[in-house]
């Protein structure tokens, strides 16, 4: 057993080590690549993919995974031996249900739609998209038809990302969740807004960035593991559990662009540095879903990076790297513009309150369309309606409406936004559960100490990659299922505090 | 014919996407890999590089080789279909005829012997290497013995870097060569040295970056289909030929370091920038010879950038750049610093003229070891008697001494220098050619213009790709073979106007 298991991690290493080769290509990509790359590097990118897609789907390993379930069922749940084989086995079994042919048309129509909306999104043309959308759509409800008995099309959509995630659980968490939200928002939008100029000042990049990395590695973010680049849209990815990088887009005119979104994105890589080092070159070495991976990002963005404690250290180091800007402003009135709630139109731009709004609509459109209760050509228009009803406010075009977010322009239609307030949710249900277990955190935080914090969610969460599933590991660790409470609990008390108001009945 | 051909070419491609990304996990290690990332990095390339060669050598390529050979000889020599072919054929029986058991054995040594030389240089510990560079040896031998039926056990070696050159060709060119220039060295030497003190200031490193840019953009190097990095090793490589790279390092003690390595890299990556774009991802896309490309870096670097016309347009702006430094250093004093010549023990220090007997030093001991005349153990003391015998100077150690260049230790002993000393040649000779057909080019350099040149290069060198042989596109070029005429005139040339003297009986 011992050589198929070793066997087995050899082929798992093999496309580990193509994948990583494709990541680089696509940081290259976004960080260094001259212009003249483009074309040959959507090449190499596509061809590293499928290579590693062939060699996972390869008949040979589903042998060896056959061969192992005796061996993987004599051994405790969560022993690695027995993650690495159920994990590999799921991973394996998803991929090798849809066919080759398939899964090349459904990526070379995603690449195409994507190049059209790079063109389409600035020209607010969303005719040029239309057609294209609609065959993704076909596609969408197609590729979720290789995976039968499902009990909504969009569950193994979502699965993709969030796996044992369903529409019906979503739908009730969602409900459940916005039923509390609305209240708040509209107690908050009610009062006059708060001023943010201070963070719409002039701020040189250079400063900028270091004043980032001093935070995130105080946070603990480990640049010997690890760089920070600049590229237009932030992310962070690695290509060993030893590299794990980030990129930042810094905006000279608007502070909070990269102080928060550098914050986010020491969130995910923390999330990977912290993985167990064994795990490297497997599916283990990776986080749960998509949900679970942002519980981190947006833990440490929000729940830590825009908290009273945190800048009662950091402020008065802020105003000293921007003593022009920032000496005259309060740590109160700066408090108060970084939390400033607004109705707006764009996901990503959105404050912390109305965050979640933005998704459910974009969760509640994906479902429709997939059930067939919604057309192509009536999204701009639904989109519109949906921003008014929900959060007062509609799009004067596609631009800022329906094409803002790249998501369904690039791959499928359903399952791609789940994720987003899952993670808000987790994130404050784990935070919590922190809290508990060490109630000197805030203290410690705001000496700019994170230490306490960091070992807790990498001991709970961090070190586990991939051999739990979301679901396990909020009850592992909160001994509770999924909850909407302790993130609305959160949002109450902030708010209140900020603005003087709890909810109210609408 | 027309399927068949594509199918090759489909092949080709992936192969290329593999090779590509493998010299993009190099780059980035060399250039912005944080120190972390190090050990998966190692088993990434080796990973991309086995399946490149594995496809390399599927027998699928040899069938439709076969099957195209017909259809190769209906076609001119030099079109680019039966290029394609041919080219095609030579790389893939080449790597067909070394089992790959036996590659994977010199490369895992390989790969242990470089390891070991990082530690043992900086601790001048040859002991350390030497059990290692003696199983070298013998993998060396057995790679050659993979391809009977060579005149000389080194020619299937040097067949690798320099297609079509033998031992019997070299060891004559070279006598030629030598027999020619240690008279001029000796008469060089015998002057009193030149001061280059002026190159041996502090120079603060963005602004020589800016200045190497300026100047290698001047010389025609594309920035929208390249860009340069610092590494501390200098190099170039290319993802695609719209994305060919240079690196640099920058000494801020001594000007002539980043000055001239930017100007040998960019020689390389010009050469890449302009090979047909039909080409891409086919073995076309690539010089014929390591002898061909070289030619190039050191044209650019020496034939023009050691040169007076270049320094007439381009001292004044590097006064401007650094005024402190140079403002008081003549035109005349700082041309005779960059060409200073000295008996050196480095080779990749030395100046133009000794340049090649550091290179013949290392060519005939590989060839003596190959033979079995020399072994391993004594090499230390035979480098240092050639190194007196030859420059008059014996290294105090090994470390600079016979530890000193990579290539020993990173892959084979044999084929791997003289294509530097071809590359001095040839630059010459195709130089030659450039100033016969226009002797407009002298005048242009010294008004900083050199588009007449990189035209003429481009036209009669770089767009060719590998479709020539190197021994074809000296023929093709000068209507000549291969001499040391053009170089040792060049030599005789410049050095009398720059020492007063000619070469003189020793």
């Amino acid at each position: 057993m011992k050589a198929k298991l070793q066997a087995l991690k050899t082929r798992l290493l093999e496309i580990d080590d193509l994948n990583a080769a494709a990541s680089l290509l696509q940081w290259d990509q976004a960080t260094y690549m001259p212009p003249g790359g483009a074309v040959a590097r959507g090449r190499q990118q596509s061809t590293l993919s499928r290579l590693a897609h062939e060699k996972l789907t390869d008949p040979a390993i589903g042998g060896l995974l056959d061969d192992l379930q005796a061996y993987e069922e004599s051994l405790p749940y969560d022993s690695p031996e027995a993650s690495l084989i159920r994990v590999t086995r799921r991973k394996y079994e998803r991929a090798a249900q849809v066919p080759p042919s398939f899964m090349a048309e459904l990526n070379e129509h995603a690449a195409v739609t994507y190049q059209a909306w790079t063109r389409a999104r600035p020209a607010d043309d969303f005719a040029a998209v239309q057609p294209l959308l609609e065959k993704t759509l076909v596609l969408s409800r197609r590729l979720a038809g290789f995976f039968p008995g499902y009990e909504h099309i969009a569950d193994p959509l979502i699965d993709y990302a969030d796996y044992g995630m369903t529409v019906s659980m979503l739908r009730a968490l969602f409900a459940d969740l916005r039923e509390q939200l609305v209240p708040i928002v509209q107690a908050v939008t009610a009062q006059p807004p708060t001023d943010d100029s201070c963070l719409r000042q002039h701020f040189a990049a250079p400063q900028q960035i270091a004043f980032g990395l001093d935070v995130i590695q105080r946070l603990g973010y480990d640049l010997d593991r690890g760089r920070q680049d600049q590229s237009p849209h932030p992310f962070s990815t690695h290509f060993s559990l030893g590299d794990v990088r980030i990129t930042t887009r810094v905006n000279e005119g608007y502070l909070g662009s990269a102080l928060f979104g550098t914050m986010h994105e020491a969130g995910h890589a923390m999330y990977d540095q912290g993985i167990c080092p064994d795990f490297e070159g497997t599916p283990l070495a990776d986080g749960p879903s998509a949900g679970v991976h942002e519980s981190q990002s947006r833990l440490w963005e929000n729940l830590v990076g825009r908290s009273r404690g945190f800048w009662r250290f950091f402020y008065p180091r802020l105003q000293a790297a921007f003593p022009e800007q920032l000496s005259g402003v309060s740590e109160d009135a700066f408090y108060a513009a970084i939390n400033q709630v607004e109705r707006s139109l764009i996901r990503v731009a959105a404050d912390e309150l109305t965050y979640n709004l933005h998704v459910m609509i974009r969760f509640d459109l994906e479902l429709a369309l997939l059930e067939g209760n919604l057309a192509v050509r009536d999204l701009p228009g639904v989109w519109r309606e949906r921003y008014l009803a929900d959060l007062g406010i509609a799009p004067p075009n596609d631009r800022d409406g329906v094409m803002q977010d790249m998501h369904w322009y690039s791959w499928v239609i359903g399952g791609m936004f789940q994720g987003y307030t899952l993670g808000n949710v987790m994130g404050a249900q784990f935070f919590d559960a922190a809290l508990r277990a060490h109630p000197e955190i805030p203290a410690e935080m705001e000496q700019g100490e994170f230490g306490t914090l960091h070992r807790w969610l990498k001991d709970h969460i961090y070190q586990h990659g991939a051999k739990y599933t979301a679901t396990e590991l909020v009850e592992r660790i909160t001994g509770q299922s999924l909850s909407v409470e302790p993130y609305i609990r959160y949002l109450k008390e902030k708010y209140s505090a900020l603005y003087g108001v709890t909810s109210s009945p609408p």
